[in-house]
Formats: structure tokens, C-alpha cells, sequence
């Protein structure tokens, strides 16, 4: 085995994996260093255990709870050895086990057989991150779970607490919910989702209150004692004990795994610990780029594959121009789901129109028994042009695409008007937000007798 | 009530509800002629009470049969209630019961209190279409059912035979067997679904016989004898009997309602009974407009709701240029659900590329274990523009709609490229359907390197 490499790619989750593979496809010889599991935290502490288990959550037939996250286990185990062999047999890519060291040109391996050297044009760091850990006071160690623990449970526990109410923490309440657990969320914020406009949070507050879960946003675990976790206010007084608390399920956030990376020995720049990059993924130092979660740039997984692309063009094609920044996507698949793309600034700018569309009047959702849901969509006034969008209920995963390929396509409303939406599909209720955006727009210009006409037309019932 | 109108909407169905309410909406008095049921068959006995029954099929939490078709036919009467209610009590709308038959500038109506004649500017015939009757020997008149009377019955029949293997047929296939009802599903095509691609139409095949629906391609009903339905090619011998049979529902498409409208003393073209109408939806005669099913242009509830749109633009704004005839999708709600768009030739011309890709190989398909499904895109080698998509897996009715919106936009596969979709999500797919086409079409490109780079990183696994 050689130790001059074209490009090592530190760590083997989605961004890594992309990069690796897409270098080998040209060519490259690449050293892929891991120092656990090949597929990152999505394979296998992430999006696929999640999913998975919301997924058969969601249609138990006859299962218990444990059988269910033994099942969820045994399937993303069988995809990692599939991805461990795949990317493991892959030509032009050495698949390494062990940690790095940055080094000038290179970087320090240790592994299991001792330290050794390895050198490359190019480094791409693609290491990661690593749920936050808060200390709860008197919490024994192991009833304390992140998104790392929680998979292995072999039971379901029958009251569960989540500390913080993102994304992983209210698909969690979701999926233990359904599997019997008594479930509580805190979080320091007033509201869950805090990301989300405050109706769309509202949207997924009545729907996982109504599954039974017990939302506390504004509260935060002080201490657990006698068996319960003693919640109040951020510096406040405890107002109530959440009694007989089996685990603690902490979701407050990722932290990147930068430490330990050598970046000060290069001078790599980071921003909270997390490594800086350019429009063309490039750190402060030539040759080293970084990609996913350990860098400035997105913490999703189609974030680091979309930065992997990135990397790759221009590792092949340094002068090639680095082009525009496609808006990305954000997807929690809380049941309904909810979906933003773009910029919603809670106070809406003057130039901006805010169309905020019930999912409920959609004939789809009348055959459905759709009642709750809510598309909020902003678009300039003057030109159509979408900014940002807010879906939450059913298929908002999917609805959501619609504006990340419109506002990829730079494709204002007035181009959307006059497609013909599937009768009866949710997607339809998207007409109705760009009729109500056209009856607008219409009526401001003057003397367009067409347009006028076309503004009105957009009124009409369909 | 005056008998002069500037418009008469003869049939207050979907296309129908949206003229009169549309031309409404410019202060026209309109008169809408309905001689049944307000809503037409989408609210009566086709999309809204079909689509209401799959749902509550596929939900059915201990209720039995009866008690869903009660609760079906329960929500299918209020909104009925509610739109008649509604748009009897429009402002400019008078909505008047009975039959009418054309004469010069109007019509003549028939009615509980006798004849009378309505004059008007306009007339828009929305008279909508029925079910084709075949008759099949022996069998008595209460075991036969169209989606007329279908959604009437009191119990779930113990054994169904459907004669009509279209979208109907199986969507109600799914629905009765999910209710617990033997279905045999009967066609004179060799396959279900016929206008699918044979491919996509396999994998509703698999899936519904997979639920249990006894599927018969290739037979039809050759007469009904000692409870038995007696089945065989056509013209050919008896091959089979299916014993015991308690309904036939014969789902075998539908015929325009344009007897007795009087066309024929204005001279008004049809073609196999529908009225033929133009790009601006103008019948043969003056002053006369079809839209939706009685009319030559589409048999949805969608085509019915865009052409009466374009009716209403074109009646208040003659001289306004008809515009592109953008393209209508097509679903059939079945699990999973089948959407098409656009032309998709068996045979593919060699100017096109065919992808077809697999949705068991997207993420979200291995989370939610979906194991079969197919999109199937076929696009110009050198524009990338898309001339047909067929989509057949989870939430095809939405994905779907991105080649609505991207088809009417004229938006090319160059474009779509470098879109990020949320992972994992089943609009991923789409994505690397997109790079499929990079992929093959950079590579024909000569001399240019970051088009060469793009294609070659469109081959990176997402």
C-alpha cells in the first residue's frame, strides 16, 4: 500500500463518501480514513435509524416495541456492511481504519498497527459532528442517551424525556410515542421548531400534542432526583417533576468534530469550531478543503453531499468558476411533515408578499381528513420570485421539492401560473397560493387589460 | 327572474362550477343549469367519494364496511350540501334546476314548473359524461353497478367482480379488497392500466395482486349463470367461472352526455359524441363552449377546472391569444399510486433518452422497506427538454407535479441539474434520475471540460 495519495478524505460519512467515490471516478487514488463505521451518522445514528424507526412506528402490525428496534438495528446494520464492503472494494479508494492528524502535505495516521504517514495533494475533511452533551445533575449515566445510544436501546422505555425540541427531538417523540413511551420535550425556547415561522411550528405542536406527547417549551431539566427530572425555567425556580423518568434523550444540538484534526499546526481557520470554507469548499489552507457537518457550510446530509460535489469539481477543475449557492432544503419528518426552504424573516419586508394557504381547504385533504396544515410562501411582489417557503402536512418532503427545483430554475410565480396540478393531489393547494399571488399582482399594473383578465381568472374556484 | 342571461352554464359540475363561478366574478349574470347534483361526478360519484373510500379503506381503525361506506357517503353529502348551498346563493349566479336543450341564442328549459326559454350571450355546455353500460347476460339489474350507484351500497360486497381494469377499476379494486371483499378484476386488454408503460403498469399489478385482488388481463364477462360470473376471451370460450358473485361493478369508461342537447339543430361538430371544441374551447357554433368531459379536451377534473378557465378568459377577452396548451398529469390513486405526464411512445425515438430508475434504490425507499416502484423519464439527448415522465411508487401524485410545473415552465434537464433535494426524502430520486441524463449527455459533448467535470460528477452517488 502506497502512502502518496492523490486525496485523503478524512471520515466516511455522506460528504466523505462523496468525495471519495466521485474522485475515484476520474481517476484519483484516495486513502479513506474512518475511525468507526463507514456511512457516518446518517447510516447509523442518524437519518436511516430514524427514519426507519418512524417508519415502523408508524405500522407496528402486532410488533412489540423492542422487536420493532431490533428490526430498525438489524436493518441498518445489514446497509452499513453493504456500504463498509462496497466502498471498501472500490477501486482507486483504500478505506482505512483509524484516526488523522493533519500534517504539511498530508496527514498523521494512527491506527491499529501503530502511526504512519500519509501524504496527498489534497486533504478534504469531512469528520462530522457529535450531539452536544449537557450535564443533568444527578442523572446516573445510564439512563442519559444522545442520538449515539438511543438505536441500541433493546426496550422501549416507558417514560421518556427529551431535552430540546429540534428536529431529532420531536421525530423521537413521534416515533417512542407511538411505540408506548410516556414522552415529555423541553426546551429553553417558547416554542418547538424554533426555525420555523410560529404557525408552522403550531401546526406540528397540535399534531404531536394530539399523539399524546407532553410539550414543554420554555422549561429545561434542572436535576434529576428520585427518579424524576425536576424541569423550570433557565435560571428559574423548578415548577414541576417529571416523575419515574426512565431515560433522558438529549437533543440540544451537534457539535463539529474539529479537535484533534491538527488544524492550529496549519493554521485553519474555524468559527466555533467549525472549519471555514469558501464558495469552492476550500479551507484557509491550500489543499485542505473541508465538507458536512464539521465545516461553515449546512449540517444535513444533503448538504454534505451537495458540498462533496462541490469539492470535487473543483479538486478536478481549480479555475472553473464556482457558480451559484442552490437553496437548500430542511425536512423534519414529524407526522405531518414540515418543510422550509429559503428566507422567512418573521417581520415580512415591504416588497415581499406573504401567502399563508390552509392545507384544509384542498379537496385532497377534505377526502383525507386532512384539518390541520399550513403552505406559507413568500415571494416578491413585484417579480414574482420565491424567497422562501413553509410547508407543514402530509408529503411536505415531497411538496417542498417543487420550490427547491423553482428556486434552483429561478422560475418566478408568474411562470408557475397556468400548470396544471393532478386533481386530487395536495400539490393542487399550490395552485391555489400561486392564484392568490397572481390575483394580487395583477391588480397593480395598470392598463394590462390581458393581465387583468388573468388576475381575475386566477380568483376562480378550481 | 329575468330569462336573459349573458351566460348559461349548462351542467354545474367541475368544469361548469368553474365558469359560472369565474364569469361571476366579472359581473356577469349567469344562469346554471343543473338536472341532478351540484358538484358533477368528482363530488357525486367519482374523485371525492373514490378518493374518500381509499383513504378510510387504508384507515379503517375497527369500523366495519358498512359503517365506512355510511361514513363516505356521510362527508360526500354535506360537501354536496355545502356547494349547492354556495353556489345557489352566489351573487350573479341563478342556479335552476332542470334539463336544457339549445336553441338560437339560448336554450330551452325543462323544468318541474314546465318549459320555458333563457336567452343569452353565452352558452357553456358542462354536461359532464356517464358510465358505459356493457351488458352482460343472465345477470339480474341489482347486481349491477357502475361508480353511479357504487358508492350507494349499504354493505361491502362479499364477492366483486370489476369489468374495466382503468383507473376506476383499480382504484376500486384496492378500496373493496382492503374492506375485505374477494375482487376479480376483468379487462379485454392484456394489461391493467393500458395506457402506462408496460413496466410501470407491473408494478400496480404486483402490488394489488400482492393485497390479494385476483387480477384477469385479457378476459372479459361472457354471461352470468347460477351466481357465477362465466369469463373468457372475447369472442373465445369459457375459461373460468368466478362463483358467488354478489356485484359486478362495470368500470369500462364513459360516454359524453350529449344526447338531447339539441347540437344538432346548431350544427355543432362532435367526434364519437363529444363536442369538438378549439384551443380557445369554442364549439363549432358562435356563441357556444364546451369544457370537461362532453367536450373533446381531457376527462378529469383538473382538464375540466383549466379549459373552463380558459373559457372564462376567452369570453371576456375575445381577442386575447388562446397561449400554450400546458401539459395535464394524470394519477390513478392505487397503492402505490401511478401519475403520468406528457407522451411516452413505447417505442422511443432515437432523438430521446429513456431513464428508467428504481425507487427501491433511493434512501427513503430502503427506511420505509418500499421494494418496487419505478420512474420512468423520457427526455431530448441534446436539449434535455422532458417530453414524458411516468412515475409509479409512494407519493407519485406529488412528484408528479414537479414535471407539471417543470413541463409548463419548458424547464430542461440542464436546468434541474444542481438541485438539492432533502434527503432522504422520494424526491431525491428524481435528482439522481437528473444525473443519469447529465451523465450520458456531457459525455457527448466535445471540448469542454467543466461540462466533461459535470457530467462525470454527476455519476457521485447522493
Amino acid at each position: 500500500m502506497s502512502d502518496q495519495y492523490d486525496a485523503i478524505v478524512v471520515g466516511a460519512g455522506s460528504g466523505g463518501l462523496t468525495v471519495a467515490v466521485g474522485l475515484s471516478g476520474f481517476g484519483k487514488k484516495v486513502a479513506l480514513i474512518e475511525r468507526h463505521h463507514v456511512g457516518g451518522d446518517c447510516t447509523n445514528v442518524g437519518c436511516i435509524p430514524s427514519k426507519s424507526l418512524l417508519h415502523h412506528s408508524s405500522q407496528q402490525a402486532g410488533r412489540s416495541g423492542s422487536e420493532i428496534l431490533a428490526t430498525v438495528r438489524e436493518r441498518r446494520d445489514s446497509l452499513r456492511r453493504h456500504e463498509t464492503d462496497e466502498f471498501g472494494a472500490m477501486e482507486n479508494i483504500d478505506l482505512i481504519f483509524g484516526s488523522a492528524r493533519l500534517v504539511e502535505n498530508g496527514i498523521e495516521l494512527s491506527g491499529d498497527d501503530g502511526q504512519r504517514t500519509i501524504l496527498a495533494d489534497h486533504v478534504v475533511l469531512s469528520t462530522g459532528s457529535r450531539p452536544r452533551r449537557l450535564p443533568i445533575e444527578g442523572l446516573p449515566e445510564d439512563r442519559y442517551l444522545t442520538n449515539e445510544e438511543l438505536f441500541e436501546l433493546d426496550d422501549v422505555p416507558a417514560r421518556l424525556v427529551i431535552v430540546g425540541a429540534g428536529p431529532i427531538g420531536m421525530e423521537m417523540a413521534v416515533a417512542f410515542r407511538r411505540l408506548g413511551s410516556e414522552v415529555t420535550v423541553l426546551d429553553a425556547a417558547p416554542q418547538i421548531l424554533p426555525f420555523l415561522l410560529p404557525e408552522a411550528a403550531a401546526v406540528v405542536d397540535r399534531a404531536v400534542t394530539g399523539l399524546g406527547v407532553d410539550l414543554r417549551p420554555g422549561l429545561v431539566a434542572h436535576r434529576f432526583e428520585g427518579g424524576a427530572v425536576e424541569i423550570g425555567p433557565v435560571g428559574g425556580e423548578i415548577v414541576d417533576r417529571i416523575e419515574n423518568v426512565d431515560r433522558v434523550l438529549m437533543a440540544v444540538g451537534r457539535l463539529p468534530n474539529s479537535e484533534g484534526l491538527g488544524l492550529e499546526n496549519l493554521g485553519i481557520e474555524t468559527d466555533r469550531g467549525r472549519i471555514v470554507i469558501d464558495d469552492k469548499g476550500r479551507t484557509t489552507k491550500d489543499g485542505v478543503w473541508a465538507v458536512g457537518d464539521v465545516s461553515t457550510e449546512g449540517a444535513t446530509t444533503h448538504a454534505a453531499n451537495a458540498w462533496g460535489r462541490r469539492v470535487i469539481k473543483h479538486i478536478i477543475a481549480p479555475f472553473a468558476p464556482a457558480g451559484d449557492r442552490p437553496e437548500h432544503p430542511s425536512v423534519t419528518f414529524t407526522a405531518p411533515e414540515a418543510a422550509t426552504i429559503g428566507q422567512q424573516p418573521v417581520d415580512v419586508p415591504h416588497d415581499v408578499r406573504r401567502i399563508v394557504h390552509q392545507f384544509s381547504t384542498a379537496d385532497r385533504a377534505f377526502t383525507d381528513e386532512v384539518n390541520d396544515g399550513v403552505i406559507i410562501v413568500d415571494v416578491r411582489r413585484l417579480t414574482g420570485r420565491v424567497m422562501g417557503a413553509t410547508i407543514v402536512g402530509p408529503r411536505a418532503g415531497e411538496l417542498i421539492s417543487i420550490f427547491s427545483l423553482a428556486m434552483k430554475a429561478d422560475l418566478p410565480f408568474h411562470k408557475w401560473y397556468g400548470t396544471v396540478w393532478p386533481y386530487p393531489s395536495y400539490a393542487d393547494a399550490l395552485g391555489a397560493v400561486v392564484d392568490d399571488y397572481m390575483r394580487d399582482a395583477m391588480k397593480n399594473i395598470p392598463g394590462d387589460a390581458v393581465s387583468w383578465v388573468k388576475g381575475r381568472i386566477a380568483g376562480v374556484r378550481s
